[in-house]
């Protein structure tokens, strides 16, 4: 549990802070914080979590989120800004969609990034024609396989989704196009359908299946599991996509790409339809602690909080105030209990590093649950001079005040300095 | 995957609606959404999925919130809002950490609330006394076992943590109140010496015991693994606690649940140190979709959107665009292919029923994803009597004006009916 308490007034002395740091935001002690996961001692065979790659669909799924209208320049700069992230492939909304999303294609795939670009339409002839039209590096084949759409979406028999399937996916393929193949709503779909058809598009050359919680419904454990099967089915890369209707999207990620998955669908800051998909952020938040050397080397974390303030803005929406890394409050701590560890070593409090995404800490002190260790710091940084009593003796004065109202961090310091101009006359 | 594309142009014909319900929010077909979860066909001999409770930590740690300052009145509101709610206990900051905050545990121990009042304390005996003269029926004790907490924060030994607990918890029992041990950083610390903290205090005669992930670390596997293993232990209750740091609080909390865990600790829209812990919304959207009976007939589902809203307007914060259930997106649908199926069958691509929640779906239609099943659903909203062609005719002359820039419903209706009228002219 948190820490929440007074803080340390009772407590037995800490050890001394071995690094010699009580800067709030400054450099991070390397010590304690270890370059590989604290957790994972045994490696899974199957696992992919130091190996995955991103699929970023916030230009296809994004698309789908309810405030979203991108023009052409808005698509051109998430596009280089999602390049220079580092993500592995762009998905585009369907070129069949309209006629601006046919050329949007087009303009994208003449940007010369570095990225491959994907597009993703229904799993039919005309369809596919398109997509190979634009001149894109791959195509996203998705048709829905679970009872409730093929009864009430498309009306189609498995037979005949597996027969358009192949050949579909050997028309793209004869195109020297790479192409995907996915059920939509896998969770919900016959798992022997599922794994019958996963095989055979698989003996048909396609580069990825992928697999959909499209409702959003999946828990990990399901996820895991399926994947796993499905690792056993097909030789090719498994893709999987997430929504989050229920939470669980960046935890389905994690035991997908644990399971077997190569890659992850991803949106900038998560959206899509309904409330979503597994946000880019989060993921990264997730996946660099449990697989710090891979995902630092790989993507570059500093450039994530202005990937989502440029998404942000242009759907207009906030950033979530507990945005994983981004939120306001990411790096925010309060407790006294809290403050004071974080202030001998970060890494008690901190399992992300705020500088690897080029942000800072802030440590709390204005409200009554701080503790006289997080105060003495503030002490320090104001340079007031100051005996430990001293100090437990002003806190005691902030824990009062705000007993009876918020303070700011203003109001807090005034408090220290009043106190310690008293002292002086004293 | 989501459908991405231009909806239901080419597909074949769809199996008629045979509820015939077209309507974007009215009455919800009964058929198609199972009471018990699509997805679960054996029972776990763990697992308390069904059969959970909710120990709601708002206003304690959600008083850890960086922008949390809640007086008297507040959480008095707050506390009887989570009473008629339906939550099993109500936990509260330390007694110790302000003279306000011992005032505030014993006024709200005198509301007469069905949910069981506890505090959170140190594990030392100052803590537990002032706990105990306040009123509550529980006393959550906890104390950080990691090594990094042992070394940077409190300093103690294992050994000493034990005696230190043993006393404490005899204590608190001589008073006939309720106790919990937790450990801080469970999943940081050794197993071994975590085991044996845990075995001895179960046999001190504990009520719950308590797993922490207090960095928000933890993924779902490890937390299966560790209650799993804990539930072998001890006879007595688990109590979990997440925090959301790598986006995998929610889940976990399932993991955990599945494991044999039996308690959850939530606040409204996870506020608390950092970016906060398990949200309670979100936790009711995972939960009635893994188990809809239980979790309809025990939680009043329609109090959780005024619940969250008077939360965030203490805390002056927004409720976030994805937040699961009561984001202001999360029962919209857009892409063509998903309007179509939806007003077919809301099951299709809805997991949880917004009216479950008091809440409605949106079918929106303004954009160029959007399809003709869709924009016929509106036409006849709007009594305007057209074919099924001019029906497409008129989608076509949506998309394209879509395709130039944002349009808001009033657009598209106005869109229709010049349509329409230069129909019945012709």
């Amino acid at each position: 549990m948190c820490g929440a308490c007074n803080g340390d007034t009772n407590g037995a002395p800490a050890a001394p802070a071995s690094n010699g740091t009580t800067t709030t935001n400054g450099t991070h002690p390397a010590q304690g914080r270890p370059q590989t996961s604290p957790y994972q001692s045994v490696q899974d065979y199957l696992s992919n979590v130091a190996n995955f790659k991103i699929i970023e669909s916030t230009l296809r799924e994004g698309e789908q989120f309810a405030n979203a209208f991108f023009d052409t320049e808005t698509k051109v700069k998430i596009a280089k800004a999602l390049d220079s992230f580092g993500v592995d492939m762009i998905e585009l909304t369907s070129p069949v969609a309209s006629e601006q999303s046919f050329k949007d294609c087009q303009t994208i795939c003449n940007l010369g990034l570095k990225a491959k670009i994907l597009t993703h339409v229904r799993c039919n002839m005309d369809d596919a024609k398109a997509a190979v039209a634009t001149g894109v590096d791959g195509v996203d084949l998705v048709i829905g396989t679970s009872s409730f759409l093929r009864e009430f979406s498309h009306g189609k028999s498995m037979a005949y989704i597996q027969k358009s399937a192949l050949e579909v996916i050997e028309y793209v393929k004869s195109q020297g196009v790479e192409v995907r193949f996915s059920s939509e709503d896998s969770f919900r779909s016959d798992l022997v359908d599922l794994l019958s058809l996963y095989k055979a598009v698989d003996a048909a050359g396609v580069q990825r299946v992928g697999i959909a919680d499209t409702v959003g419904g999946a828990t990990p454990r399901m996820v895991y599991d399926l994947v796993r099967t499905l690792r056993g089915v097909v030789h090719c890369d498994i893709e999987t996509h997430f929504h989050n209707d229920t939470g669980c999207a960046v935890a389905n990620a994690h035991a997908a790409l644990e399971a077997g998955a190569t890659h992850v669908d991803t949106s900038v800051l998560g959206i899509g339809e309904r409330n979503g998909i597994t946000p880019l952020g989060a993921l990264m938040a997730r996946m660099v602690v449990t697989s710090p050397e891979y995902v630092k080397s790989k993507y570059n974390l500093k450039e994530l909080k202005a990937l989502e303030t440029l998404v942000a803005d242009a759907v207009q929406i906030n950033i979530p105030f507990n945005n994983p890394v981004t939120g306001f409050c990411a790096f925010t701590h309060k407790a006294g209990i809290h403050a004071k560890a974080i202030l001998n070593n970060p890494s008690t409090y901190e399992i992300i590093n705020p500088e690897d995404f080029g942000l800072s800490r802030y440590v709390s002190i204005s409200s009554r649950i701080t503790g006289w260790n997080a105060v003495k710091s503030r002490v320090d940084q104001l340079g007031l001079d100051m005996t430990d009593d001293q100090v437990k003796e002003v806190t005691a004065k902030i824990k009062q005040l705000a007993d009876i109202r918020p303070l700011a961090i203003d109001d807090t310091d005034s408090i220290l300095r009043s106190f310690h101009t008293e002292l002086q006359k004293a």
